[in-house]
């Protein structure tokens, strides 16, 4: 095990109805003014957004809105929210949605607490040493972004999609009621779940040794996310798997399944490009990316390819042959995605063949040596190999 | 899943030499004079102690000593110390020890800030309202005190053990350096490890529904702790599997692998009681009562104990007789205990046969009916029952 360092501060109050209690918690945290950040329309019809304004009344928070956050979240928006909470002497930010809602409110509260232009700090100019509070009302179980300590947006100007790593991106509260994700499309579900995966095979593909509990907790995670997840596409209104799918995304990106370990992230490096610039769901652009990610590296530590296999998907171990059951897991979990509904191609989401060289050069460098991805480090040769295995 | 509201904001510093950080630590969180509380002469004589003082010293901390914590920490110490850190005008508890030490430091950090005789917030006639902040220098995987809510003392007078649970009892940090585990003697290590298992089957014999991904959870940390401390006990010096051991300490009692689900906890008020009385180490004793617990209990759940020895211990499912396969479970924990050297009989820890009577009198009521345990309920003839199936 690696050494490291692994603090998640964040309070969870999970459960039925847990949105009702989004004013005691901005309160205990200091909030008396709350800049409330959400989506499009489903959080207003719900009466969700009234529900929680009536809850910040209850507990003397004043309160503005800023809504219409998009998918793959855009910076635009989040230099009005920095107006906004400015010109309000807004003092805390309550996202209520799932990840780009969050990340939109997260990027606000840097952006509010720095002088200069906030995309300063996403592409490396400038350092963020304050940020105002963030409390989450999370409607979606996905990103994880309601405990973890990153924060993606998207320049809409030049389609540049960039995380930012802090810990000040931690938020002090989420509240977690299933009940919220049981509107949600089947389609956003199962995008959801294929994020939770990639969030925990980020960090389970990783040629580490001597890691045996973490791995092991990722492979029951990973169980436990698959059974839900082909429950809840087929039975949205499911609670106990819409629950099991709520805290998954929350283990799956905090770290509780991946501390002392390496990250890989490669793959969400890529499809980054693809969201960015086909606007497409990130969970759908992963469960295009990752099986061509799996299938291009396997061969570097077959061993690992098939423990996922046999412990995750229930394959037989072929000891003469290892490697064909590491690609009977690539294959078997191929075939969840497919079961829930998930995309392959790049053809499913609308990329085309010929983008292929553009996207593969303008996917993020991660490493000194001009590659991307913690483990496997890929080349651009690599990253454009791996999208047209995906071109099928 | 049951609704649950989950927080655990412990700083987690994880590695070899990780200890030296201790003084950065205490100063990061605030402290500007630190009662170290540590046990024998051991964490002297390696040097630790002198290498956490150098540490405060380096930051500019001052500090004061409380030596001399003895397994199942008694009152009287708690009383030294908190005379000795008003006397001192102590800000902050520095413990550098296993699950005693840092209960005890625990204790002081309470009775420092309440005016009254601080054995009232263990026995319920006051409630704690505010502690000095504690910090943890781990030297020893078993009671996951470094980031739990819970703290047992005993007083000595009486040999009545009692724990407090409170949210005060989070420590700020955990120093966690596997290294410093070496030195142990394969017994404390094997009972450290028998604790921690005993902290995630309090969580996971509970007869819940619907909770794969906790259960998941568990069934993967049991199966790591298992496999780690079969190689520590034998190979102490084994890294890796001294790390598994101390991490799994942490999440197997700060409710990671538990959220969500009611806990029994019925196991751990009746070894209270052998420990008292004959002064056995906690995992010693729990090695002796759990797997009598789990043969009493099994009935009631069947599938549970069942799906415990297939997902843990690779028993085989037998479809037909499902308490057969239940109860290779329990043989299958019990040889694992005896491999690693724990006692599985009263006899074993010196206890009595004309004891069980006043041993099951005196253990600690947890229901208003009178029962104790949180999920299987036992009368205080239930608990005569289980000792006596330890007395073979």
């Amino acid at each position: 095990m690696r050494d490291f360092v692994h603090c998640v501060p964040t309070r969870f109050v999970f459960g039925r109805g847990a949105e009702q209690r989004a004013g005691e918690q901005v309160r205990d945290f200091g909030g008396t003014k709350a800049l409330i950040v959400y989506g499009g329309g489903s959080a207003v019809r719900s009466g969700l957004i009234d529900r929680v304004k009536a809850s910040l009344d209850g507990a003397g928070v004043a309160h503005v809105c800023l809504g219409g956050v998009k998918p793959n979240p855009r910076d635009t928006l989040v230099y009005e929210g920095i107006d906004l909470a400015r010109r309000e002497g807004v003092d805390f930010i309550l996202a209520v949605g799932g990840g780009s809602v969050i990340d939109t409110g997260k990027a606000v509260a840097h952006g509010v607490c720095y002088d200069g232009d906030f995309w300063d700090l996403w592409c490396g100019r400038a350092k963020s040493v304050r940020a105002l509070p963030v409390g989450v009302v999370l409607t979606m179980a996905a990103a994880g972004s309601e405990s973890s300590n990153s924060c993606v947006i998207t320049q809409e100007s030049t389609k540049t999609k960039r995380g930012l790593r802090s810990e000040l991106n931690r938020p002090r509260f989420a509240i977690m009621n299933p009940e919220l994700a049981m509107t949600l499309p089947p389609y956003q579900i199962a995008s959801g779940a294929t994020d939770i995966l990639a969030h925990i095979m980020e960090r389970y593909f990783t040629c580490e040794k001597e890691v045996d509990l973490t791995d092991r907790l990722c492979e029951g995670a990973m169980v436990a996310v698959i059974r839900a997840a082909r429950i809840a596409v087929k039975h949205p209104d499911d609670y106990d798997a819409q629950a099991q799918l709520m805290w998954g995304s929350t283990i799956a990106h905090n770290d509780t399944v991946g501390v002392g370990r390496v990250q890989d992230f490669g793959s969400h490096q890529i499809e980054h490009e693809l969201s960015a610039l086909y606007d497409v769901a990130h969970g759908a652009g992963l469960a295009v990316v990752f099986p061509a990610w799996m299938r291009y590296h396997m061969d570097k530590d077959v061993m690992r390819f098939a423990q996922f296999a046999v412990r995750v998907y229930g394959c037989e171990m072929n000891f003469e042959h290892p490697e064909q059951t590491a690609l009977r897991g690539i294959e078997a979990h191929e075939a969840f995605l497919r079961d829930i509904g998930m995309p392959l191609t790049l053809k499913e989401i609308g990329a085309r063949a010929e983008d292929i060289p553009a996207l593969a050069a303008h996917t993020k460098v991660t490493n000194p040596d001009g590659t991307t991805g913690g483990v496997f480090h890929m080349t651009r040769e690599d990253i454009e190999n791996i999208l047209r295995l995906a071109d099928r």
